[in-house]
């Protein structure tokens, strides 16, 4: 189970009522964000998130919508009296700008440990602090610097069968424990195992988000099946599809088309350009393509 | 006659309804701020003010709370097609934070003139890009880190005076020339300058913000008969003075006592601790000994 929240919808500069794009994910307390621009941690504190529960970012690119809301989150972090290193993750073109923002944190009171990526397709990781099953893969984005995308993949424990249970004579109060992926000894000395009492195994809980980019055949089969699929469309108004591409932008009609190709279960869309005030105006267009698309507002949560 | 915005009053880090202490100037159109934290320009847009009217920022100190809205607000200034160049003047000692921050905003539109300034008591200077009239003074103030206060003061013109005017038959319609400096000559050649028309000289309209430092006797001269006296107050809990002072803070009774001493015609309290969650219930002990101070709130505004 994970806890989402969409804390900014906004590219580029933030709004009074629309922060910078960044997403909050959390599992079993422990949380990690996308990306940080300024503002991110006002965002936090109106949505009622904890700064205590981060434990990891992921950086997108070194764009200053998506940074500059480091120091003050990390000097944040710090005052919740965290010691426990803390990890980012973001690409290696993103190492300078990362460094020069932490430079005027001064002193942390905990470790801040940066694992860069490369900008190479299939490159996947764990984040063993949020939880050792939790594997993260990354996508080359095309935009005016460069960009990843993350899937997020949690692990889902197979569906418990009590039949299956009942069968073997396995006492309910045992239940739990061969549920959660502990064996258990019977009374008569018969050791029971998890894949004895569940049924198939399921796929994984999958996020996949990807902002600043064009449209890529790329990103469909990097959001194959995702239960959320979190996609840039910075205008509704297809006259500007051109110019979006040539910036290393979409729009929210290519969103709508990708997570379609890529048979999605959601699509919530996010940074819309500050010059897109209405955003939710194209919604009933953009049904059309997706039927299970968000015109995403700031603070929108979800628990998958 | 200048316009003042108080954007935000907190201190160390932005709460959901109070962002980080920063004051918006404006004259004749043209606008400076004092200090620039995390959300600075999202405050600038709730309070309905202009980016394109900033033409120069001052820095106190190089700690986060006051420095990281730079990247963000100095790219939204090159969103408003600013093409001249801004002025920044920062003690010596924050060059490299700032430099550090400018790193990650990439290519501006504009140039950014730094103007270093020493730790030096009397120290003054002129922003020509707002009023060649308006005259910056700096005073050392004592913090953890080198942190400066500034008062600003803008030239008043003399009061006219049209019984003058009148005994030397100028036309009415010269009086608004006369008054803004101009000499005019009469029909019958006789030359007029505005000394002949106007009052005595008046002091000029002065403004006091020193944060974050210790209470001073050196801010009393500094900030003596400010028509507005700006000044930290990080708690009002008298218990707490000594653990403030050694932070290089005050409390807001402080900060009244100071008012009182330099005899500032009013006091807008800011910076407040953000474990300091009501500061408005310190209000009446606080009148009791200014009367004039208020217990500032984000967005107040004052034309003075």
């Amino acid at each position: 189970m994970a806890e989402i929240c969409l804390l900014g919808t906004g590219g580029m500069l933030p709004l009074k009522d629309r922060f910078l794009t960044s997403l909050y994910v959390e599992q079993n307390g422990k949380a990690l964000l996308i990306d940080c621009g300024e503002g991110t941690q006002v965002a936090m504190g109106m949505h009622g998130l904890k700064m205590s529960r981060v434990e990891a970012l992921l950086i997108t690119h070194d764009h200053a919508d998506h940074i500059t809301g480091l120091p003050g989150l990390l000097l944040s972090i710090g005052n919740c009296s965290r010691t426990e290193p803390l990890d980012i993750y973001l690409p290696e073109s993103c190492v300078n700008a990362v460094k020069s923002l932490m430079s005027v944190c001064g002193y942390l009171p905990y470790e801040v440990v940066l694992h860069t990526l490369s900008y190479s397709e299939g490159e996947s990781f764990k984040i063993e602090r949020i939880d050792p099953m939790l594997t993260i893969s990354t996508l080359p984005l095309q935009h005016s610097t460069k960009c990843i995308g993350y899937s997020l993949e949690f692990y889902r424990k197979p569906v418990f069968d009590p039949q299956k249970a009942k069968a073997l004579n396995i006492p309910v109060q045992l239940w739990k424990k061969l549920h959660a992926g502990e064996s258990v000894t019977l009374e008569d000395g018969t050791v029971i195992t998890q894949e004895q009492v569940t049924g198939e195994q399921r796929a994984p809980l999958k996020i996949t988000y990807t902002t600043d980019t064009r449209p890529l055949d790329t990103i469909v089969g990097f959001a194959e099946n995702a239960d959320l699929f979190i996609c840039e469309g910075m205008y509704g108004d297809k006259e500007k599809k051109q110019s979006m591409e040539e910036k290393g932008h979409m729009l929210m009609q290519d969103a709508c088309e990708l997570a379609k190709r890529a048979n999605a279960k959601r699509l919530w869309l996010t940074h819309y350009s500050p010059a897109e005030k209405e955003p939710a105006l194209f919604a009933e267009e953009l049904k059309a393509i997706f039927p299970e698309v968000e015109v995403s507002v700031d603070g929108m949560k979800l628990t998958l």
